[in-house]
């Protein structure tokens, strides 16, 4: 139940001065610089990638404080070397770097949200090596349950770049990214018109760390399926009393025997997107839609994302598909609509 | 949003020496023995309280380990002054003490359960000093959401005492005990008829401690009841994507100036409750049943029990009535069913 991405590696800089020295042509350099992580894609001109690097200089995990420097140090040690041989390349970052305890807060864009309007949104901050980075804003959902995503928004943008300006770019789109706060987006028009949060990752890790929940649980060798749709099927057919009042099952399941500690995790995992599903579910009744026969894309770890195909299949939602490489496209596209590259052969992407 | 009961406090044995000496005519010692924390009651013959004891001993939390006699240790440490005075008086504990964990394990009771079948099931465990404990059973109700309870079912017959054989033993009652684990019970004709759990308390702990929605929180000086309340109604009227959903909004609408720091605590707080009760009514309609218009009583800590009939009269309940003094009159109700003492004078306890 981590966020989506790339396994976090220790950055190198003698194995990255080693690579760059083909990157001559290297026309773009993007970042999805979230909480507890930081990425990096050094892009040709075509919008290929040439290079990737990651750590895990999050924006609450610093090398060093922001007062001194530690937003510097980060991305001189995730792109200097990138930028020894392209000095001139634009550079473009998402996620919570543009938020208030980010290195330079680019205000939300409200719903519903264009591409258009993330670039007009997009804010300048000057690095101390001279390099000026394009921060791209977030979304804001507001109303009496208001919500907030921040990196999110590119990547959507990402999983819908290949449609944009065909038939399909009117329809309405349901795109899932699964994750500590997993996101459902309701898209139209090419245009993020809602979306919703659910803490469905980070509960768990609440739950099982810091409640009485985890003190019978043991990690399994492998995923436990069975056990992992069980709980979707509980949430699903039994969950009228909610999520508070299920979770207990859990340990109850336990005390009768019916649930291994092994299997715990599982259960209690297929509880919570289960419950995740449900609710959505019910906000999409409200909007005259269901998941049932929906057809939609899911962004982020691919494990995770199998795990949710697994329980849409139980909510009657067969057509899940994971789209790939979304945060580094849909950080291309930005840049392309904000002009900082000139997409001259985009279809060599296709 | 603590378990039910009287504040903690060190116990003194100096203190209690001075007092036990005008208990001569103790007639029973009854423990309400949990994971936390241990109370001791001292009765006289009519059931009157003489003297109550209470510790942070509770069944994790012994001052030496089980194997090296730590019930025993809490056992003297609370009680052990009074059975100097009155080595013959009967003991008798509920609680975690019978659990698995626990002094000695007395098997669950099955739903519906009675006060006798409480009876049948207790469990007598020799302490070092010689006076035998008589360990009250739990509740079970079996199915595929297990609930169990340990300790709530003798506040529950506690609650119940006054109308044992009158006109009311027939009715349907609810009767509500919040904290950690908050539950609901349906109690007809003096039995536990189901209940359910909802782990509201220790939920709300765990995300406010250990999510990122306690890192915007201050605690209010004084509890805010106009942000308690929000939260009730949104979990109420807009909680159809589910708790997982719904809480986000404690960290967004602090982010859209909507709710200050210190209203962010009363106002998580409020959706959970909200959020339970919008869940206890959900299954009550499959008995049809509603909590609006609903006469049902409360046990627990007093502030506590005081939020929920604010909640509870958001959802149409105006008559909740809080039970006080339910554990030591449902422990002195045990024991009297169970023969250890004789109830002589029991109107005495009107």
């Amino acid at each position: 139940m981590k966020r989506a991405g790339s396994p976090t590696q220790a950055v190198s800089h003698a194995a990255a001065v080693a690579v760059d020295a083909s990157h001559a042509d290297a026309a773009l350099i993007a970042l999805d610089w979230g909480t507890t992580s930081l990425r990096a894609y050094l892009y040709d001109a075509s919008g290929n990638v040439l290079a990737t690097r990651a750590s895990t200089a999050g924006i609450m995990n610093l090398p060093r404080s922001a007062e001194q420097g530690g937003f510097d140090a980060a991305f001189d040690d995730a792109c200097g070397a990138w930028l020894e041989h392209a000095p001139a390349a634009p550079v473009i970052a998402a996620g919570m770097v543009g938020s208030a305890q980010g290195w330079l807060e680019a205000p939300y864009v409200d719903t519903p949200a264009s591409a258009d309007a993330l670039v007009a949104g997009i804010v300048r901050v000057k690095a101390a090596c001279g390099v000026t980075l394009h921060i791209v804003p977030g979304v804001l959902q507001r109303g009496e349950l208001p919500n907030v995503m921040r990196g999110e928004e590119t990547q959507i943008f990402g999983a819908l770049g290949e449609e944009t300006n065909t038939a399909d770019s009117g329809k309405r789109a349901l795109i899932g990214l699964p994750g500590t706060h997993a996101k459902w987006a309701v898209v139209q028009a090419d245009r993020i018109e809602r979306f919703h949060t659910f803490m469905t990752g980070e509960v768990f890790a609440a739950l099982r760390e810091h409640t009485i929940l985890g003190r019978t649980m043991l990690t399994p060798d492998l995923p436990d399926t069975g056990a992992f749709l069980h709980g979707v099927n509980i949430a699903r057919e039994k969950g009228q009393a909610g999520v508070l009042a299920t979770v207990f099952s859990s340990r109850t399941l336990g005390l009768t025997g019916q649930l291994s500690r092994e299997q715990q995790p599982d259960y209690l995992s297929g509880l919570l997107i289960g419950h995740e599903l449900a609710g959505l579910d019910a906000v999409l009744a409200q909007q005259q839609s269901a998941l049932a026969g929906q057809s939609l894309r899911l962004i982020g770890n691919e494990a995770l994302c199998e795990r949710y195909r697994l329980a849409l299949a139980q909510f009657g939602c067969t057509q899940a598909e994971l789209v790939k490489h979304a945060t580094e496209r849909g950080l291309w596209r930005v840049a392309s609509q904000a002009g900082l590259v000139q997409p001259a052969a985009k279809t060599a992407r296709a």
